[in-house]
């Protein structure tokens, strides 16, 4: 095989399907095989015109796929992998103290243009090349292809957004968003052992695939009482429930609000008197796709997999996707 | 000895000196015979009006002494200790949770009722009443009496503040507000490694006192580049210079901001793809206390307490102390 098919984002709802001759391997890098990819929600922003994106480019940053050349020590032909988001170069004082995902060289998959010097860098392809910079984790065959492809972007992010939340044995968790995040973030919260876990949701479909995941499921706007609030709706009003459910000593982490969404309000006073904690994470470290791996393999079954994957389609049906509203979390593209 | 020799506060300026009985002491309490005290500013704040506080009482949380009398293990008569404010329970939640600060019945020195089942719980007295739920630290004798006396609130509470920021070393650093605590503050900082520190006060003569301890001296207002941002101001303005001021992955500890001052503007989107995170602190743990001795011990000599430590005065001259503009950062009371 010389090439790879791949569907290459035009801007707007364009895409347009192109054989790529496939890169020559520079030291630490690696060709994988695709065998299914996922569609993240930002994906949709980026074609909705909502984020701004490299244009051409082929998008996709969840996968799995099977490694068909490496030139990186401890990655052999025929292992199933998946792979971070972001390519880092490991020297910048970023890197250096573990905020790689801020990397000043930082390329990310799927978010490159198709006439850049990595244009095989998305997952809506039958190959993606892998850099030097760009953490793997091989994946146990009990993982199924569809659920692992979420590990590179969801699921590493929630395990991100669950270390600043430190300890959650015995606290109260408030959820807000309980898309794919939010639904994976209460799986973890549960199996990490808090005493009493909220979802709060606008979507009441939202709310029931998350049932048995919850003891509780709320509308957006109430104040509630608990220990750690994780926010992933991107909405100031539910980061403003986050910060008006906090205990003393409490967490709020926020990782939704990746976009502009204005100011929210924020007394001193009660920040100070309380110990409390609001802070924010972004993408992930190496060690959280690996976390991914591991939380997939030991607690993926908590997650209503049937409900939270919609298709598969055909890297052909692509363009598709993206024209409808889709029904379920994720869609699957079946890559084979 | 049978009495303590106290000034109680009955509201305003009003001060009353008076003879209390010692008491009979319980299981794990002691009796400390006061030689130093220091006047905290918080105590000119109950005493202007500007804080509520329980009256009568004898106020002063910052002291030393020499034990003359114990009922706990590992404490006799003689050593020469400080205390921790804050007696707590250990058993209720926060104090399992190592929030001892906030529990559910925690009593405070310098800020119990005369009238209270723990009338001598103050450091404008002779003496001081240390109940079992009180940390003690043992002052080893290379520390000065009224250097060791502002342990127990002012450096213990920085050593708080700094472990919330986390390791400092090769990091850029501000602190807002010059005052005893940001001084102290500066200092350790300082030990800490930082690379670079800021200091921000709105009078002249708390950034001349902290010539020594700073690389660059602001009047406040300003946008810097740090990586840890400490707030001991209490000011709002404070609050967002600090938060305007932070870097990619950085924290803002605040710890002035123990009265209302309105609301802040935080913007969530900042936050999240910032990695920041904005976190508060309020009084401390039984283990500051420790780290506060340690830290004066080792490092007591960066601060420049000739100019500091104003007074001595004695302790019928402790009204005037109050109605006066302090000229220092702490007025010191001789106890002997």
């Amino acid at each position: 095989m010389t090439h790879a098919r791949a569907q290459i984002w035009e801007g707007g709802q364009d895409f347009r399907q192109v054989d790529l001759q496939l890169p020559e391997l520079a030291e630490g890098e690696l060709l994988v095989q695709l065998t299914t990819a996922t569609i993240c929600g930002s994906d949709r922003h980026t074609v909705s015109g909502r984020r701004s994106g490299a244009c051409p480019s082929i998008l996709g940053h969840e996968g799995v796929g099977e490694v068909i050349a490496s030139r990186r020590e401890g990655i052999t032909v025929g292992q199933r992998v998946v792979f971070s988001v972001t390519s880092t170069c490991g020297k910048c004082d970023y890197c250096r103290r573990g905020l790689s995902a801020k990397c000043t060289s930082v390329l990310k998959a799927g978010h490159e243009s198709a006439e850049s010097a990595w244009p095989l860098s998305g997952t809506y392809a039958t190959h993606i090349h892998i850099l030097a910079g760009q953490a793997v984790a091989v994946v146990p065959s009990t993982i199924p292809d569809a659920v692992a492809s979420t590990a590179g972007c969801a699921v590493a992010t929630v395990m991100a957004t669950l270390e600043q939340a430190g300890d959650l044995c015995g606290r109260s968790v408030l959820v807000t968003g309980a898309g794919m995040l939010g639904m994976i973030a209460l799986a973890a919260v549960r199996a990490g052992g808090a005493s009493h876990i909220i979802a709060s949701d606008l979507n009441p479909r939202n709310l029931e695939l998350v049932t048995g995941l919850a003891d509780e499921l709320v509308a957006p706007g109430g104040a509630h009482q608990v220990d750690v609030a994780l926010e992933f709706s991107g909405a100031a009003s539910a980061v403003t429930e986050c910060l008006a459910s906090l205990n003393i000593g409490g967490t709020a982490v926020l990782a939704g609000t990746v976009a502009p969404v204005g100011e929210i309000a924020l007394d001193p006073e009660w920040l100070v008197r309380g110990w409390r904690t609001v802070t924010g994470v972004h993408n992930y470290e190496p060690h959280h796709l690996t976390e991914a791996v591991a939380f997939l393999e030991s607690e993926g079954e908590r997650i209503p997999w049937d409900a939270v994957l919609g298709g598969p389609l055909t890297l052909e049906e692509l363009p598709a996707a993206f024209a409808e509203v889709p029904t379920t979390p994720r869609v699957v593209l079946d890559l084979r």
